[in-house]
């Protein structure tokens, strides 16, 4: 097989004389192997657990369910600084927030996701209802609105989704996975929302300091218009486009294959829309394409057309055209979209570079720099709403979904990078003694700290050491120790440390009127 | 049937006499009533639904899962602000977060909730691993314990759970809810982290501003021992306890002939039970049972009562005695309590008694002033861990659950009642315009101050009126509006106005280097 490889195939070098793709399969080949291995060691683990142990009695075989992991403390706090940052950006622009249950209605998902539908978790018939585990956050949302009759809203929702997904665990892709979704509905002039969700994924991806970025756009009614004019059958659109989709993953010869010898697409049509999907501009190519011949032959390509340059105008406004880039190879796989699509990637081959890579599964990409995978996307859903009113009632809606699992990922590797250490609780000071028996008055004043609000820990044992309390502050980060002892009671005072710097002040406490000075 | 009144029960007082009882019954029967009729109007409509509407295709059946619902803004307003105060009361007692999946291996929780194993939501088998929701927050952290070989951690997790319980929606009891953990987990000297849980209690209860509430504590030494000296049987020393735990829903009438004709236990050991059980105090009543002639048989319940005594002295150490009870009712339901248990329960009659009221689902409790139902619970469970562990190691646990849609639904009451509006969003100026064709300087004055960490809002209209600008944010509560003309745009100022009071003032602009000054 010689394909084309992705990360040149305007220039049409076979992938093998690429020798940037080639280090990367090098290093992705090396990763996945280690990762087989720690994959293979699990499982025979797994199956010795299963035997039972030396006492020959049955075991729990101690796993999480398969695709699924818990976050360990420093992860959550990773997390947590994440989201915090997410959710400053959400409110900034005026954002409410809502929660819907984890699970729905089977029939509520049913005939939303196209192909992807066998990846629902189903739960069992236990009697009641039938009900499905959320597969996204924006269907709940289409539900809520079209149940509560809600015309008007700006919303994000941070939850957890599931999908039944191949498992690729080792390569970040989880079966529980966060989604974080930002939207606004309702009934208003045209790409003005549109354009705030585009300012929104710009600042959100300014801010987590993740490297440099692209924010490509498209609109399905290009798509579909250039699927019309490039002799596509009506009834493929939808198909096609899913193959269209893979270009991130794929090379175009592969694409035109899929097109070609599964989908029954003509060769001359497979060739006249790869033509169309290698261009990539700003407005000024949206304003050629409505000059070009073909294309202006189909109203609804004019009419994505004009909305990308009135989009374009605006993200001018917003200052966030650098970063923006109309691409017609982008489409986006499911089926409810209507008008504007986009995603956003990281371009830097930085310190995200071989994570993302192991989660492509492939190397290459259709960006010039490497790019490392999509953290964000979204899209006009006009129909969604409408599919769950009884009359059919239209709310129009625009959102995007932040890529929180791989912002995780990097963030966790920049961590373990870099040489600060994460702290995973807050505690200001530990309440600690050096001399035996003075437990109550190191109960006393933690209670008189947590009272002023503030965080304090002390050991639970009667006779703690002085050392293993220190060291406990060198762990966990406490910068400050209090140190109560016979003198210093009788002198009604506490010495406090600086940990790093063991330098000792001596504070006057009035421990017995419970009132710390 | 003549049930002697919870209320009153040490006094012998027939229920029927008991006239605060009485009315308390009136009342939660009127509400019972409407709450029916709105359930049977619920159903009638949703016959309608899945019938079909007027134009006689199908339709959905637009709700949500039976026993769970949606979080409208308002709602997550308010559970934003308790989620706030209660994380930063566990912060502050210096606790770590973890997270796990919402689902485990069904093997996980087999055999770990007793009677109540029956309302566990199971998945479907789609091949693979046979997977349940979880039920509490406590198994899966002893799995994620015995799993990592943590034998020290102090943890919170907030998280839904998920159980197939009765549906009573309507008495504010749902299959999807919050659970909102603190545990310590090691091996430490006897109660002392124990102490903190109810300071924990303590202060969370207290912030949240509630009203008045007890603390009840017992120990499951002291029950096994007291029902050992009354003659309870071995083998039923669990299904009698879980008869017990009734008492703050069932009369004592009930509860006896429970225990008699549905357990099989003699007259004279029920009585014995029920003599105990109507003990209530502090330390001395500990202090009194170890001398009484048939508690002090049992070693156990002597074990479990010179604890009580070590926690009440750290708890006096604490400050927090005022509000807890050494209760020998005590009994909570979950088999794996293995030392001290506790529950917290407001005594406030005020805003809260409706809405607990039609959740207990029946009046009285045993406390003197009407109870308004448990807002937390807790306990010891040192054998858990060691039933994850292949080699059967121990890790000693106690730990404190918030009930936290119980105080979910107290505050929404409260906001309802109170004249204060609650903000769904935190935007604090509103960027307008009097005049028309100003839509583009209203996005480029609005991205200023996005870029300045500004909170602000822009309406998605070309011309909006200026009337609908304010009334927006009266309706919504934004403090300011910054209001761009053309004489404004002219001079290079803004105008402010303060929604509120009307009072304007000019600020100079200098839009065109996008710099707010």
């Amino acid at each position: 097989m010689t394909s084309t490889c992705l990360n040149l195939h305007r220039l049409h070098l076979p992938h093998s004389d690429c020798c940037s793709c080639l280090k990367l399969q090098t290093h992705t080949m090396g990763l996945v192997y280690l990762l087989q291995i720690d994959e293979e060691v699990a499982k025979l683990l797994e199956l010795k657990a299963r035997l039972g142990g030396d006492d020959g009695k049955h075991q729990f075989v101690l796993k999480t369910a398969k695709g699924t992991r818990d976050y360990n403390p420093k992860q959550m706090a990773i997390r947590e600084k994440v989201f915090n940052t997410i959710i400053s950006c959400f409110k900034r622009h005026g954002a409410e927030t809502i929660d819907t249950p984890v699970f729905e209605l089977k029939e509520t998902l049913t005939g939303k996701y196209g192909e992807d539908s066998k990846l629902i978790y189903d739960l069992k018939d236990q009697g009641g209802e039938l009900l499905s585990l959320r597969y996204d956050l924006t269907v709940p949302f289409a539900r809520y609105l079209a149940m509560n009759k809600i015309t008007n809203i700006k919303r994000y929702h941070i939850a957890k989704v599931y999908r039944r997904d191949n498992p690729a665990m080792t390569r970040g892709r989880y079966r529980e996975f966060y989604q974080c979704d930002f939207d606004i509905a309702g009934q208003y002039d045209a790409m003005i929302p549109d354009a705030e969700c585009l300012k929104i994924v710009y600042e959100i991806l300014h801010e987590l300091d993740l490297g440099d970025f692209r924010i490509k756009v498209n609109d399905r009614r290009i798509l579909d218009g250039m699927f019309a004019v490039c002799g596509v059958p009506d009834d493929k659109f939808r198909t096609i486009c899913s193959t269209v989709d893979k270009l991130d993953k794929m090379s175009w010869e592969d694409v035109k294959k899929e097109m070609v010898n599964e989908k029954g697409l003509s060769e001359q049509a497979a060739d006249q829309i790869g033509e169309y999907v290698s261009m990539q501009g700003g407005m000024d190519l949206a304003e050629h394409l409505l000059q070009d011949q073909k294309m202006s032959q189909s109203k609804q390509a004019c009419a994505g057309l004009s909305d990308i340059k009135l989009l374009f105008s605006y993200l001018q406004l917003f200052q966030v055209t650098d970063k923006v880039v109309f691409d017609l190879s982008l489409a986006r796989g499911l089926d409810y979209y209507t008008g504007v699509i986009y995603e956003a990637v990281l371009t830097q081959a930085g310190v995200a570079s071989v994570t993302t890579e192991a989660q492509n599964g492939a190397p290459g990409s259709t960006e010039e720099s490497v790019s490392v995978g999509s953290v964000a996307g979204g899209g006009r859903y006009d129909g969604l709403v409408g599919m769950f009113d009884p009359k059919g009632r239209k709310v129009p809606c625009v959102g995007v979904s932040i890529g929180i699992e791989r912002i995780f990922s990097i963030m966790e590797q920049k961590a373990e990078v870099s040489a600060e250490k994460v702290r995973t609780t807050e505690v200001q000071v530990m309440v600690a003694s050096a001399q035996k028996n003075l437990l109550e008055e190191r109960l006393k004043l933690t209670a008189e700290l947590w009272n002023a609000g503030i965080k304090a820990e002390v050991m639970y044992k009667k006779n703690p050491k002085l050392l293993s309390q220190l060291q406990h502050c060198e762990e966990s980060g406490i910068p400050l120790v209090a140190i109560l002892g016979e003198q210093e009671l009788k002198d009604g005072v506490v010495k406090l440390r600086v940990v790093a710097t063991r330098e000792e002040v001596s504070h006057t406490v009035d421990i017995h009127t419970s009132r710390a000075l």
